[in-house]
């Protein structure tokens, strides 16, 4: 007992020590924005000491548990992961590139909540979950309903507590080619946040002002060192002809954003959040280039970070 | 000159032997009926010597044309074997298995044709194509129409040619947990054919005549030996329970229904043709269960193949 209270106190930072303790841990299920079917958008997000994880999309949910597994992040089988670990899915918009991996897993799967705004939980209703091109996981929509799957839906900048976790989740609308919508999901655990925002165009393009609301509700969580990480898409290089973004940013268009929020909060303060650049569509070179374009654009010398499909990221 | 003739002559079999040369190569893109979302059902069939293929279901691309290029099967980059190589898509039923890489993939893809029976066509621009869950590339359904895919509706038990191939399908309509339907593709290359079963479950499951209505139809190819192959499902291990099967077959009812193909035709034809087992659902330990079972079963000897993602089978 003497030595367990020893080793408690040991790993206890002394008072007024710096010595960062990461919040929440987020396990990349797949990371990218098209072609690859074994690596598409979704990411576990828990807080550090607990199994029990949301998944932020879920694009491709087997393979990167597979692939976590392989790399010695769980002890369990991937079944089991998939089953005990993940305790609801938060959906940004329902195409198929954020949805497939929750569709197809979804008859070995466990009964948990689907956390949406009613768009994507309408879509989830009318596309996939519908008999014709899927069994009806869902507790609405085309009978009959097998229900293990309960659509929570999210109402706009309401904070609302996910189940079997100790995070909330804050949702807000994007516009991911207009009048195309996506979300922006604020995960907060006690007084720390994490931003990850579905696909979406830049307002410029988009003639929305989503992104700009989004980051004035942010930035006093910059201000304040409450938001830790932002999850943001950059799906093209800077060679995508504007005219055919489909609802997507380019490096250029993102640091644009960055830069607005680095106005309304500070560039010190920022340089502080995790920026997590999600989304890339590997085609041809693409990916290498938009690293490189990036970085070339980083003036404000962000924290830039490349997830990898289950490789864990502390934050 | 002379070097050249001499070579040709000796590849040429001598008159009466008996040396069958292969007139289909199948490179499986995927394989499984669930969970793994970088292996699911499809297949892509050419003729020997051509480069030409269609993708018989599409639930895996990518990930498929991925490995067939690690094992040398492609001298070209994967990019330009979907769009060149692949010259169509026959899609037996719209479930998201069977689908889900020609979505995923159809940004990059190039123009070509959907050949499938009117209810799956009806589905993949009510359920996929729709704007809602994935941009509309089809030639029907919602507006705006991108156009890259031409659907061609197949007419039960008609011969419809495969563009840029010397190849014909014609397609016969599989029960699927009644009411739902799935397809069988006989494919023709001159004298030769290959049957691809969809997922089906057995007559006296699913109260149907579709698969005795089948069997009819090839016993005739199996008898003068043109049938080269059968891709088949066996979705579950016999252990499933009956009321569970969801319209797909188990080792039992697969030599059920086999049995009464060479009651229609004759045990010894039926050995010449290769039983290809599709769609096997990797849970736990199913996939070896299933082997083992069938292969106790098989007391007619049938040449079962158990198809790899990314390695050819010549038939």
């Amino acid at each position: 007992m003497f030595n367990i209270c020893l080793i408690f106190l040991l790993l206890i930072p002394a008072s007024g020590q710096q010595t960062y303790q990461p919040v929440f841990k987020v396990i990349p299920l797949g990371v990218y924005g098209g072609n690859d079917e074994s690596n598409l958008s979704s990411y576990m997000i828990g807080v550090s000491g607990s199994d029990k994880y949301v998944c932020l999309d879920a694009g491709t949910l087997h393979d990167g548990i597979h692939k976590a597994a392989d790399a010695k992040l769980f002890s369990i089988n991937t079944e089991t992961v998939l089953k005990n670990y993940i305790q609801g899915y938060l959906i940004s918009h329902p195409h198929l590139d954020h949805v497939a991996g929750l569709i197809i897993n979804s008859p070995n799967d466990s009964n948990k909540n689907i956390y949406a705004l009613p768009f994507t939980i309408q879509t989830l209703e009318d596309k996939y979950f519908s008999w014709k091109s899927w069994a009806n996981f869902g507790d609405e929509g085309e009978k009959p309903l097998l229900k293990k799957y309960h659509y929570v839906s999210l109402i706009e900048d309401a904070e609302t507590a996910l189940n079997n976790t100790s995070m909330y989740v804050t949702a807000f609308e994007l516009s991911h080619s207009n009048p195309y919508k996506s979300t922006a999901f604020l995960i907060r655990n006690n007084s720390s946040y994490v931003l990850y925002l579905g696909d979406t165009g830049a307002d410029s393009i988009e003639h929305s002002n989503k992104l700009a609301l989004l980051w004035q509700h942010i930035a006093p969580l910059i201000q304040t060192n409450k938001l830790k990480a932002i999850f943001i898409e950059t799906s093209f290089p800077d060679e995508q002809p504007l005219s055919q973004l489909f609802g997507h940013l380019t490096p250029a268009l993102l640091m644009n954003e960055l830069q607005e929020l680095a106005t309304l909060s500070s560039i010190k303060n920022l340089q502080q959040v995790k920026i997590i650049i999600t989304h890339i569509k590997p085609v041809g070179n693409n990916e290498a280039l938009i690293k490189k374009e990036l970085n070339e654009l980083n003036t404000m010398h962000l924290d830039l970070l490349y997830p990898q499909q289950g490789h864990q990221i502390n934050i």
